[in-house]
């Protein structure tokens, strides 16, 4: 019955690799908080990066600049 | 002014179906705990089958498979 | 499955008016879009009047006020 | 390190808006509680307008109307 | 800079519980999506049995019948 | 009509801080974008210290250690 909301940069994740991030967050909770897998939820929300601000910028700039 | 936030899977609700569940949902909160309908809000989140997990697993993998 | 999230000010709902507005949203959900009730999760979140604000001010001090 | 959600309905914002949006914000909760601007974060949802509803009617439908 | 939003029924979760919650989640993205650990949020949200509803019904009065 | 939702650490805002953020909020999405004051919400969630982790530990730990 949990509930998970994972919010990410929409930056080309694969479907296994999310399938991979919802089966062990799954796994986590049930292990540590002896929560029922069978009705924990995650979502995943990705975001574009252009409505993703970190230090008051879009990450979709600060993507374009020399490191 | 309550806030209403629902969360569904993308697979095809069409507009008169939300256009109702936003009717029949503040409609709810007015009668039952006296909410102002005109400063409800209702916000319809269709999350897509393969960003929705249960049980571990994506939603998109679950609707695949034989029941 | 669905995912409903309501908020309000923290201002006395009763455990019974809560229930039934768990009870409703999710039937809703059933009759509207044919969601499945067993797997339906309401959460109710009462915040407090002075972190609630609506026109830029908190309710706490709008409810002050006379109208 | 906070974490500033906005949700708007989409209607044309424009990417230097709401970079200007995200750089506004951070800067308040840097000045008025002293919060690192450096880590925090704005997240602007643009939702639907058939999937917003205000007054139990979906914005769409609304911004049809003569007013 | 990934953003996770745990949301648990208040059921007694220990604060070592929690924060093996937030270690083992921020690795899971590191790992498996590559993420920035040390720029990773982890929220957990405890709600009272009361507030949470499924299958139409309060957890609160799930927990007080003979299973 | 917009809706903000700020999460911070539960550190000792107070109420004219909260009132503050809400005022400023509203007015820079009036202003950048345009959107109603008047219907514009605010909600700020204070979230417990051992309920927020950065870099997969809890800020309740992070704190306590010399910088």
């Amino acid at each position: 019955m949990p509930m998970i909301n994972v919010k990410i940069t929409r930056e080309g994740a694969t479907p296994a690799q999310k399938k991979q991030v919802m089966a062990e967050m799954t796994e986590v909770l049930a292990r540590v908080l002896g929560k029922n897998p069978e009705t924990t939820i995650v979502i995943i929300e990705e975001v574009e990066t252009e409505n993703w601000g970190i230090a008051g910028e879009p990450v979709s700039e600060r993507r374009k600049r020399p490191s």
